[in-house]
């Protein structure tokens, strides 16, 4: 195959003083940060939807970045992606990728077409990652965009759209086990609602929750060792997504005994939709032992849709990255930039560009966070301020054997509470400032 | 006591003709409706703090109601308002109250002083309450107004703040079944987190669980029989609160084997705040068996914090009322108007006029959601939606006992989704127009 | 040609009794309500674009309603679509209907090519327009949607783009003559920018006011008696659309002495997305003398983006017509349905019942808004309100003849304000319910 | 006076290697960056009602912070408040202060009396600031605290409360000029709507006009010469707010022929509010020549409401000093912090944190700004990204010269635009964190 990408270097780490836009400041994938490699702590991933396939086509305008890598016909298309895909992979020293099915393969008529069509597309795929020595971090499957799933996949008032969906899924497992995947990923896609007046909630959440069961027993059965997902998102494509964000997931997961087979992707831009940060979906998977994966892209605060931008703000990876080391860092997951260039940014030069712009801002919010954990204020304020549960009434709180009338004598003989000090918010906001940018 | 509110008659239904500003025109309680009083369906309660004691204050201006009924103290005024507030819920035809302890007495310099107070003043509204036959929908403890509640209660990093609370709510508790309430409300108050640099959210979270565990226990212990609600809320006072939503509160109370102990509050101001409908939050509650009672009121979806408006739109009630209806009405739940007149509605009348307006939006909503429910169609479109899980492949999916297997084959041997029918939104928004105004 | 629509049948007004779901419950085209025909007070318009063309397609998957007419080629495509246009038209009783250039024909290679397409087609649509009686409330350039203008139009920071818009609005201009339009609109498409970063905001704007003198006074020269407007949106698809909302572009118009030349045309869904009610747009519009037409649909104030729904809320729809009615309705301008189908809804039979309950809606909204006018309370309430300035210090500031002196010693001989009254809105709110649903 | 703030030392500049909380890391007052002294570029400014009076109040919790000054009574309290403002200044190294006439003196029962205890409280003020060398960025009037406001000031629909409104400012502009001020702030309060059921907007607008005009020429008569600003908010107190963003204040001021006689004051927060940037509002300012001055705090973009945090991004603060020193610096405006500590900061040691720790973000915004504009890409690629303007069609474009027939023609030629090229967001993302965090 020809080159794809002649205008794309190779990149490769530079330092701060660099000029060359076409070199990493910040990402220097070799470099040991305690105990681990740069590559190893961060684990980078191309999503193939945004790289390989999406033209810039929004609700108001057709594609602008040409996308068609000289090929004939789809079939022809979908083997120079492969080729495509990893030559971008190696110049942007990118290890990981991760894809729906029909990312890699157009469908075809019917079911069985298109499976055969994927397992010629997965055969070169797997030879290619063993050539070029790629790492799937995760496999889906699109089960949203074709007119089948309009009204959702699982969740579908139609058992003909269920079992079309589970057989889509049980498809790209194996396609995920083939290829060596990491984790599989469960997106909500149209799992949800555009009006309560035709849906019937309960029974919908079951059949969810039923085909979480049956897929993920039989990636079981077929030796599939990773990590399951379920990424959480509040709304777009319906109204009314199922998975709005991890507490809801995790709820879900529970009631219906799947908490201990689930983790969770978090995507920043999924995150600020449903009105948190994404340090709080971090942190509530991480508290729950749900923290799995990472869709890192950023949205626009000031925008009520999925930007999907590729992440350029430092505070926001430093305080991401503070989760994962407070995590003790990924296990099967990983950094996959679900992101896509603006619409305006519709060259090959900004594929590579956006890509560095987004490693270098994780690799610097690494490096922060590392310095915020070894200056260690931080975390000593915080042991600080809960000191009272460690000893007298505290303690026994923490312990839970306090007893309510206990509680009440001791609040009684105290009268008023006289031991409440500051939060101290803007010191502690002063601090992060002072170590980000201390040099 | 003399009369508090001369300028306010007593209310009574004219129906739909009258002219006068100061009656009902929907709300006739003891019209019949399949079965039950209107009175009994909608089961209509007063908050103590909005109408007794809320002055107008918002955060740029101070108050502009006058709500010191002539009192010289503040005892002489708890007094006067438990006169007033029977005075008003008679005129206004209201049979049930909702109160914070703080409301009905105020704080003293310690808590057992504090606690003598809630004695007495709970004392006369016993009495007062048996002379007006009157009743206690819910009480529940302000944990949350005083300063030393600032970083929390259940949740504040510090133990005496904790044993305070715990304190505070025993004694709510006490005074609930004291006055024979039908529930008891948790509202997070500042439960939740301003920034996570100096939070533990996993700390915090176990001790409102536990805090949860001892307070309600001990409820039972004293002869409570009503039902413990948690009411959810995503933001305001604190960034994050902890009660974010229903479905968020559900998994936290199946987190820690409280599900079976509590059913939800549900407010619409609440559910709009955290992104959802009205009908959503309460279609979450209801399909988990957890569909409890509900704070009447609105919020502008326009602006970005807890307005708490009388409700007067049709079409949030109709749909709330028929999501009760679907719950086969509440049990020992009923529509709290968790509402305050505007800072610029600073009369007496506004008060009534205020009452009238959401009191006959509701009698609306229950008059038009049984005449959906008369009418069918909208049920019936529904059932029909769902009817292919009632034989051959679906009703295997909706028993759970078709293998992934099987849907694969069928999947396959379907080729394509050929039995996708129209989710007909608009007919249905439609339909639902032409049975509200189709007189 | 055959019939496109088999399944819609001619609509018409049938009362609130009926269960026919294809037919208007409250839209009389030819009932007089003071004075002018329902037809004449609304003047209901069909978007070619969403009607004839959008097939479903979002960001999450591709079309799902199947709008190619049995087509054999894009320019039989094109002729196919006039046809049946005409047909839906004549079935739900529209008179008007509005278009972009590229909704009518299909772009060809060169701009020279595209016009010749234009002037074809419109030729035919003059021919099927006069044997019908359809009217055209306006017509518009489509300078978004193609990738030259994915950095904008007049406002593109290029100047190639610049001339390319330009030509592209004159001739749509020409079309909008050639079938005697009644207005013309620019809807600023991408006119708005991603970020500051690359952007000159001062040069840019300063275009868009050249290309919108340049434009408009041609029309004038080649005849065109009709409405200019501009039609606000805040965002989407650019990050910040320069007219952001009505206030905005008036603004901008004044600065760069337009504000003569144009009126606006406002959109419910875009008032919403800025932050407003669909009212608050309208009224600003028309205090400004600038009210023209409207775009009439609905948005989702729960989700962030322009969802274009049919518009089926009669708060909406009253309150929008009672300003419509305050304007001396409508002159050029009228109510275009800029509305699309849910995804979820992809029949032909859901086209015509989503127009039915547009229609019918803004029939209702029309039909209170007068009952509203006719009782009078609401006009009388706010007279009174401002009565104070018809006499003493208030007519003189009326009149702007105070002095600052004279308010000052008039101010100091109050001491303080005596005469605040209420604002009454809970009961200007429940009055509006009552003559809503008071039958 | 005893010391006030004995537990807050003077803070200086000790680098970013200092550990000691109480210094400034980035802001050396002294130091001189392109020819002015940090100081005099940034002109940091007092608000003295977060900073002396607000005391944590919030609508869910009463003041947690005091600020009584050991006072006996309230003109002790005002007297004591302007000793511990000069004593928190000096410390922190604050030159200016800006104030509202209610911070400084309690309001008494009529208006003669009130502007008694203004004219005592100005003389000690006065006499204070030429002790310590202090001086007044700006005053205002607070005219919407007292329930007299509860429906506006200049637009209250009472020509009482309008007169009150006038009086009251024309005393803080001479309030303002006896101190010496830069400037006088119109911050509009309540000049909104809560409902449009009760309100004439139009007549509404026009008294503000007024209001304007006779207030800012009585202001340049007694010899005022610094700037008049109106501030713009979108929404809070009201739903409503006249003066919503920038763009909306200016063309309010165009309509009635006030644009010449002010500027604007940005506030980070309120532009938010609005759905913008801080940087577009003060964009949108500079090049209508209305760069005035800024109100320096932030928002959370997750919360609804103005939440007047201190800033501590340092994001934003670099793009506003680009913006800043792009408008060629501050005349008479500067930066006031109007910017209060969270609730759970209660100290006074909270109080300088917070000011470091925003004087510090400012400062770090003003240094990496001045890199940006000595690095020169940034510019370089916006200057290259016009450049079709200079030469050709496009320069007769920019000098207005094209006519609508030579574009069509020039247009026709192209029959395509092969000149666009990448708007690059990523690659100038990814510059500016370089540039920030490059050392």
């Amino acid at each position: 195959m020809n080159e794809f990408y002649p205008t794309v270097p190779n990149v490769s780490y530079e330092g701060t003083k660099t000029d060359n836009p076409m070199a990493f400041r910040f990402y220097n994938p070799d470099e040991i940060i305690v105990g681990k490699t740069m590559r190893e702590h961060l684990k980078f991933a191309m999503a193939y939807w945004h790289t390989m396939c999406a033209d810039g086509t929004d609700m108001f305008g057709r594609g602008t970045f040409c996308k068609t890598y000289g090929a004939s016909d789809p079939m022809d298309l979908a083997r120079r992606k492969v080729y495509a895909a990893m030559e971008l992979m190696d110049k942007l020293q990118l290890d990981y990728f991760c894809f729906h099915d029909a990312d890699i393969a157009p469908e075809a008529e019917t079911l069985g077409e298109t499976n055969k069509r994927l397992d010629e597309i997965s055969d070169l795929l797997a030879e290619q990652m063993k050539a070029h020595n790629k790492k799937l971090l995760w496999g889906t499957a699109n089960c949203f965009n074709h007119p089948r799933f309009m009204h959702g996949a699982g969740t579908a008032p139609n058992a003909d759209v269920f079992a079309f969906a589970a057989a889509k899924i049980k498809k790209a497992i194996e396609l995920t086990v083939k290829l060596g995947g990491n984790g599989y990923v469960f997106w909500g896609g149209r799992e949800g609602y555009e009006t309560l007046l035709n849906t019937d909630m309960a029974q919908e959440l079951d059949h969810m929750a039923y085909l979480l069961s049956l897929t993920t027993e039989y990636g079981r059965q077929i030796g599939f060792k990773g990590d399951y997902y379920i990424e959480p998102k509040p709304k777009e494509p319906t109204k009314h997504q199922y998975d709005f964000d991890a507490a809801t997931v995790l709820g879900f997961l529970r009631t219906y005994g799947l908490d201990k087979s689930f983790k969770l992707n978090i995507e920043a831009n999924h995150a600020t939709l449903a009105g948190h940060t994404f340090q709080h979906e971090l942190r509530v998977a991480r508290i729950n032992n749900a923290f799995g994966s990472i869709d890192a892209n950023q949205g626009d605060l000031l925008l009520g849709w999925d930007t999907d931008q590729f992440p350029t703000n430092a505070y926001d990876t430093t305080l991401c990255m503070l989760e994962v080391l407070e995590a003790g860092g990924f296990t099967n997951g990983g950094l996959n930039f679900d992101a896509k260039t603006r619409r305006g940014s519709n060259t090959p030069e900004d594929l590579a560009l956006s890509f560095i712009a987004g490693m270098d801002c994780f690799a610097l919010g690494l490096r922060v966070a590392q310095k915020i954990r070894e200056d260690g204020r931080l975390a000593q304020f915080v042991r600080d301020r809960y000191s009272s549960y460690e000893s007298g009434i505290g303690k026994r709180i923490a312990q839970k054997q306090a007893t309510i009338k206990e509680l009440e004598d001791y609040a009684i003989s105290l009268g008023e509470v006289t031991t409440n000090i500051s939060g101290r918010q803007e010191y502690l906001e002063n601090l992060m400032n002072s170590i980000m940018f201390g040099c």
